[in-house]
């Protein structure tokens, strides 16, 4: 039998990176999951990460302490309030929950883990269709990331385990999302997608991210797990 | 009078990172040292990074901890021996000093605090004369990180700041570069570069790290203000 292959999943506890992790079991990989712990407002997302990474019997599950807060220039991870408006941000405009380089970060820590463990594929649960506006989420940023990566690392230059970066989930829908992984046995009420959930763990249900959630809902004609404030 | 640019300079406290940021000085830009604590097995270089970072008056410096332990595969960061042997690597072997993807990693941090202060020019002290056999040192890796780079950030994408990662080490020997340094005021003695020292703060002498400052201090002619164990 052949040696089964590890991935490194970076795993929000989010919607995406939950179903993300979904079609990396499905492809057969050992899952080690990254979790980053920087500063968000809540902790509700970590527990999340943990709830998830649970649930796929992850072989190993990180969660490494990375300090953004230290730069500001986010509503994620600074004193900027996280927008309430009832409408997703227009196309074109990067919002305030940017947070400056955070997929180069993540992935850089991914690469690290992934050269460690002798592996090459690291799983990124990045969109371009409900798009957020975050240039950091972008194919032509994956691959020119994935370009770097490869010059990068020993085992990429010398012992050639080439560095692929894994987007499944760049070309679906958020209600295309929520159908792949139904059909892999995700169960969202695990799932925390809010940006500013309530202490209770209520989903706000006004901000960005809650609005592309329920629109992903409603496009595939299903009813969503999880419980908001409004 | 025009507005003098910021620079981030990644800063370690050695030979190299302080003649580099002696180089931005002398170029006009307004000064912005990095430091990482990663889990070196020594704090004198910490030590030494303050000291630097006081010498030339930088606006900031900013010491960001992040914890490369956490995956371990490095004799700087792990349990892993550093050599001693009176010998520099041989060309073409990277020594177990190489830590998974440091520059990528340190070189993310700098792209999003040069982000938030609206700079986009980075410096970093790699060469590849006096290489040590790291891949993260090479100049195509370099140019592969600033191209996603210019990808991966709101200032470079929306508000047009290009990020320039600038390498004016890159292709000077040691001893070229102990000689710009002392023409530009370096005081050679503040600075710390053994990979080893002992807890009072003299350097090894015998390891890669110090046998290339030996070298360089050597072919420049010059006598080394660092004390030596041996």
């Amino acid at each position: 039998m052949p040696k089964r292959k590890k991935a490194i999943v970076l795993l929000s506890g989010g919607l995406d990176s939950t179903t993300l992790i979904a079609m990396a079991k499905e492809e057969g990989y050992l899952l080690h999951a990254l979790t980053f712990c920087y500063g968000q407002r809540h902790h509700q997302e970590l527990e999340a990460a943990k709830r998830v990474a649970e649930f796929f019997r992850v072989q190993e599950h990180r969660i490494v302490d990375i300090d953004l807060r230290a730069f500001g220039g986010s509503a994620l991870t600074g004193n900027v309030d996280v927008p309430k408006r009832n409408t997703i941000a227009p196309v074109g405009e990067i919002p305030v929950t940017y947070v400056p380089a955070r997929n180069t970060i993540f992935l850089s820590y991914g690469l690290a883990w992934a050269e460690v463990l002798g592996s090459g594929d690291i799983f990124i649960g990045v969109n371009a269709i409900d798009y957020s506006g975050y240039p950091d989420c972008r194919p032509e940023f994956i691959a020119a990331y994935e370009k770097m990566a490869n010059l990068a690392t020993r085992a990429a230059v010398e012992e050639k385990i080439p560095v692929s970066i894994r987007i499944p989930l760049m070309y679906l829908s958020k209600g295309e999302i929520i159908r792949t992984g139904l059909s892999l046995g995700v169960d969202y009420s695990m799932t925390m997608t809010c940006y500013d959930p309530s202490p209770d763990g209520l989903a706000c249900g006004q901000c960005d991210s809650c609005l592309l959630r329920k629109k992903g809902f409603a496009e595939a004609g299903l009813s969503d797990p999880l419980s908001y404030r409004q």
